[in-house]
């Protein structure tokens, strides 16, 4: 619970209103002592009574007369909506202003940005984003905060704009896994689980994958997290051919592409001249994907999702980087998707938690991601494993 | 071009109004000329400025504040909404009112029911529908009509209620093949195809999926469907093994009866007495299956479709029954959505062709479905393949 009053905003962002406003769209007369926990809305997602702008000029001033279940749900469960949150341009690339609480001068990632910098700042206690390449595990490692991307099923999608049908999920973002096993309890799709009664067997992600690209802090976060956890008696292996994954990280490229135009044909008809030129220029490349390519991007996804599928029987879950590297400098640019294009792709579920923070305040995390469907099992091992990695040192 | 005037509705339904309000929900005042062909939309799409009442009470007067997409989209084709047309309660199983142009005292099948009686009986040129195991397919195959399921992302949904996030797509329904690619022009990820180069490879759906159940109309359809198709040039094969048609039957009722109640959470939490008896207790039912046989399920989905991509690698199309039977009598059941199960989950394109009347004025489909992505091929074969179908006598 937390009052507006309590509310531990960081002094950099509380200079003045300004910040306020980059980071929530919209906030509604809050009484001065709320009866429940808070929620932000990520600005795709309906709330009724309020705009649902998309981060767009284009749907500027637009009330929603109905709460995406989403909402509906959290609010059944005791949450008061504080307010909705700056997404990236229809939830694609073109940042809005939010910066990251960790440390201002850095993005705090996207698409979902207003959404995971209001609960790194305490400005609420939940917040509700999408993923559709990495917006919902990225921007919660770059605050440093936890993420939980369902399995498909779990969240329900009515009411929440959808860019890309095959990939959009909706996941959640909280303090702590507390608050995210706590939010979690809402939805019709949810069912917990306990701790496996034997050792943990968790797989890393092939090196091979992410190694190169990733930034020291996030180098020593993984690997000192896979220690951690053997430390602990997890029973750790190394997973080694990294080309599925790979194929995967291009696969999920030609989905979107092929997707997103298609969801925005309306807004690319009838107001081009109000989308960035990021944005239509992305788009115009993308319809030339083929539908050929679109259903072999398919076929591979499914392919992947039998293979992990096999790999997971054998394993709980699969531990790897949230994110390449640490949050960017500058808000111009919400950094890269990175591994989590596979997990979206392969509609797999997945957890992010933080680690220690580095000398300029920001955090590196990890990824937890197991079979489709045992999201219980991996809200249990994030629960167990989040203080062993809260205390993983980045440098 | 038709005017309301000159509407070919049979006698039988023009006896009074209650025919014509069992057809539509609510018929627009349209001028007496309209300049465009007419377009039926089932009430589970929205229409700016008419309700969307989903077949069921707990919406009745709901008006809709923004057109859905696949409407946009045709009426920027031409079409002028004529008006929503009775769908079953949320699509599901629970009839309206609605009855078989071919014969009134049979069922038009379902979900899709008004707007492929609609189309049949000459109110209205065009017409969206949905499937989600059997509602394209199966209604267009009972009212004699074509009907055409397009691959995933080729017919944006949103502004659709969703009733299964995995299974549902918007389908086009008109009087005959030059009908349905007119209307496929309207959609952003459409491309036409031409006829393959050589004789087309058609393989026929293995009998022990469809024989046992099928009635004699529909076997001679089937049967003597191929045999045209064969003096007509095409290479004919036939498929052996039906376990993983069988399979994906299955899978596919774990997928829909997972998806569903968590779709209607929201109207079995609020308005459970407005809820037929009938669909309470298979949402009840439903909400017991596990998370795990919902994965199951879908894992099932992607090795059949992985399968399945491979036998179309060597063939064009797959020649099978629209329905297992003709349009059963009564309007209280809407029939079986039999094979129709296995093309919904599997996501490939289906289109359901007439072939000539029995002696009770019924008549029996075929269906056609292809790749993923080949909707142009298919299309092609159709308009080609349709008026061999429409020659075949059912008995």
């Amino acid at each position: 619970m937390t009052d507006k009053t309590q509310l531990t905003w960081p002094e950099q962002l509380r200079r003045d209103d300004r910040e306020l406003k980059a980071l929530t769209c919209m906030a509604q007369n809050l009484p001065a002592t709320r009866p429940g926990v808070t929620l932000g809305v990520k600005d795709i997602i309906d709330v009724a009574g309020l705009p649902t702008e998309c981060g767009s000029p284009i749907h500027a001033g637009q009330v929603a007369a109905r709460s995406a279940d989403c909402v509906t749900l959290l609010e059944r469960a005791g949450a008061v909506v504080a307010g909705k949150t700056v997404t990236t341009e229809f939830a694609t690339t073109r940042p809005g202003p939010t910066c990251n609480p960790l440390n201002p001068a850095h993005t705090p990632g996207g698409s979902s940005s207003g959404s995971v910098a209001g609960v790194a700042a305490g400005l609420f206690d939940w917040a509700l984003g999408t993923q559709t390449a990495g917006s919902v595990i990225r921007p919660a490692a770059y605050c440093g905060i936890a993420g939980f991307l369902p399995s498909p099923g779990v969240i329900p999608r009515r009411g929440v704009r959808i860019m890309s049908p095959t990939l959009d999920r909706v996941g959640v973002f909280a303090r702590d896994m507390q608050g995210i096993a706590a939010m979690l309890e809402a939805f019709p799709g949810w069912s917990p689980a306990a701790m496996p009664d034997k050792a943990p067997r968790i797989a890393m992600l092939p090196r091979g994958v992410w190694e190169d690209s990733a930034d020291e802090a996030t180098c020593r976060t993984v690997l000192g997290t896979a220690d951690a956890l053997r430390d602990a008696g997890a029973e750790m292996t190394e997973l080694d051919d990294p080309a599925p994954f790979l194929e995967m990280m291009e696969a999920q490229k030609a989905v979107m592409g092929y997707e997103i135009p298609r969801a925005l044909h309306r807004e690319l008809a009838e107001h081009r001249d109000l989308l960035s030129e990021e944005l239509r220029d992305y788009c115009d490349a993308a319809l030339a994907i083929p539908h050929e390519s679109y259903a072999a991007a398919l076929k591979t996804a499914d392919r992947f999702r039998l293979w992990i599928g096999g790999v997971l029987e054998g394993h709980d879950a699969i531990l790897g980087p949230s994110a390449a590297q640490l949050a960017p400098e500058g808000l111009g640019w919400t950094g890269d998707p990175f591994v989590n294009r596979i997990w979206s792709l392969a509609k797999l579920p997945a957890v992010s938690l933080p680690g220690a923070a580095a000398r300029n305040g920001l955090k590196a995390a990890v990824q937890l991601t197991t079979g489709i469907g045992r999201d219980g099992l991996l809200c249990a091992l994030a629960t167990r494993f989040a203080p062993l990695v809260a205390g993983i040192a980045p440098e």
